[in-house]
């Protein structure tokens, strides 16, 4: 087995080698240009891994771990769009660079080469990866819609929360590594143990992610800590804050998160402050925890060597450390 | 063999048994609304005549004719996101029932969708129309985009204005076709027939619409005639007749189509002058029979009894004289 970076590697090179010069230039170029600003390739880099996991071929695996990349790009375009993102990576967004129709259009084209990089297996492995592909991008699309109605809804649940990000993050994360099992041929079981490992993880990378924006180091979380307390979005730790707080500080809470001051340095310290003292930080801190031993637990289904389940939890345990 | 009626009747009813009352509301309510809409059905009823012209299930069928029509929704959800088109089958176009962001997510689930209608098939007739559908969809984005481009380019040919049509509306219509016969698992050879026969039956439609755009009777073609006129597009009649025309015709052209009066009356009458006195009437209603003419005689290559290439051919003739 290899180390990320050796994944990340297969991956970069792979990608340069993708004929994406197309003709028209205006649909293609935007293509090229978003797979181009990089990132951590985490997605496909799973897909590697989870072959190799299951004695399956890396280079086989490329095809597939290319469509989950492409897939997640094709995301990123359309979210941008709809959050009104000026910058990805710290370049310009494709709906900046070039306009609304052209991120519509290109993301489309990337939703259907997705699909098409499948075509490069064999009936039965193409119709499993197709199948498991479809449901998870239309759970994404349905995350992130429930992600776009709870920015209007005051009265979202811990278990609609938790759904949100499952769809909008997780299953991605699932899928990625089960399409990896499903080309290496593994038993069914195998592939839905390692489904729900990445689930698990992925589920609890997004609410460190949450708990991070808040209570993160400036220095190496890599977005502006308190972003979401200053777009007063309703992370997990809010929600468990509302939860737990008494009448007064709720209101306080509810307050804080109707303002939009100039200066933000008051209000994120006074936010952050309600999510120790109400006890929601220790809460998610928990949650966490939870979730990461769920994906621990399910290596323990599967039918590989000890070797390999050492990997898969070393892994996790970078992935959770930020490591990665 | 049964009347278009009965294949339209076919679809409505199983377009009413299609499962879209799924959460989250925001998502599939838009995507239930366009596909209420209803419309001629064209492209689906095709994939079911082509199941049975090839001794195929038209029960069997329904799922891959499905596919074709939510993909062919998506494609108007987002063309009219793009060109900010108010109305749809006389109706409120999705974003503006609702707003442009719901239009892009609704639209990406039915692309997703459309595809998880092939699942009911065996793994290589599944293969098969999903390799199919792919290269299709991914055909109608490059038309779209081309159709894009060609707005601000004045130097548009004749051979890229037959390929931005090719692609936008007929390779469409050839897969709808082809889909029935892969259903059917007829022979490759009439297979790839049919598909040109679509095709091509497509670009004659195209062209056909362009021509009645400008010469249509207004009781009859459905919408605004002189529309294209109006808007200054650059048609086939408008490419033929800047081929055809004299310096001074050609400025005389390049002027109206420059302009934007209030009342358009006058503009449409000189242009529509000048489409009839540089031929390029006489030339469009030529090419539209050629390309309906190369149709017909794909039917010769196909290996089915007379009867059924009569029914085809009488099919080609009703849509060419716009009865279906």
């Amino acid at each position: 087995m290899r180390a990320v970076s050796d994944y990340q590697d297969i991956i970069s090179s792979h990608f340069k080698t993708l004929i994406l010069q197309k003709e028209p230039t205006n649909l293609y170029e935007p293509i090229r240009y978003i797979l181009s600003l990089g990132g951590k390739r985490l997605r496909p880099v799973l897909t590697l891994m989870a072959a190799e996991v299951f004695d399956g071929n890396c280079q086989e695996a490329l095809a597939a771990a290319t469509a989950v990349e492409v897939f997640h790009n094709f995301s990123l375009i359309h979210d941008d769009i709809m959050d009104a993102a000026p910058l990805r990576r710290g370049h310009e967004t494709v709906h900046e660079k070039w306009n609304v129709n052209t991120g519509i259009l290109s993301g489309d084209a990337m939703l259907i080469l997705a699909y098409q990089y499948f075509e490069s297996y064999e009936p039965s492995v193409f119709r499993e990866l197709a199948k498991l592909f479809s449901k998870t991008a239309l759970e994404v699309c349905e995350g992130q819609q429930y992600d776009v109605d709870f920015e209007t809804r005051d009265d979202v649940t811990i278990p609609e929360y938790l759904k949100m990000i499952e769809y909008k993050t997780a299953v991605l994360v699932g899928a990625a590594m089960k399409m990896g099992a499903i080309v290496a041929q593994t038993s069914e079981e195998n592939a839905n143990s390692i489904y729900d490992f990445g689930l698990n993880l992925g589920i609890a990378f997004q609410l460190q992610d949450d708990y991070l924006d808040a209570f993160g180091n400036p220095e190496t979380f890599g977005k502006q800590v308190g972003g979401d307390i200053i777009e007063n979005k309703k992370t997990y730790l809010y929600l468990k804050a509302m939860e737990f707080a008494t009448n007064d500080v709720k209101e306080q809470l509810l307050h804080l998160f109707s303002i939009q001051p100039n200066d933000n340095t008051d209000k994120i310290a006074s936010v952050k402050e309600i999510f120790n003292q109400t006890g929601a930080s220790e809460a998610t801190r928990q949650t966490i925890e939870e979730y990461t031993f769920k994906a621990f637990t399910m290596l323990e289904k599967m039918n590989i060597s000890q070797d390999k389940k050492d990997i898969l939890k070393a892994f996790g345990d970078k992935l959770m450390s930020r490591n990665v």
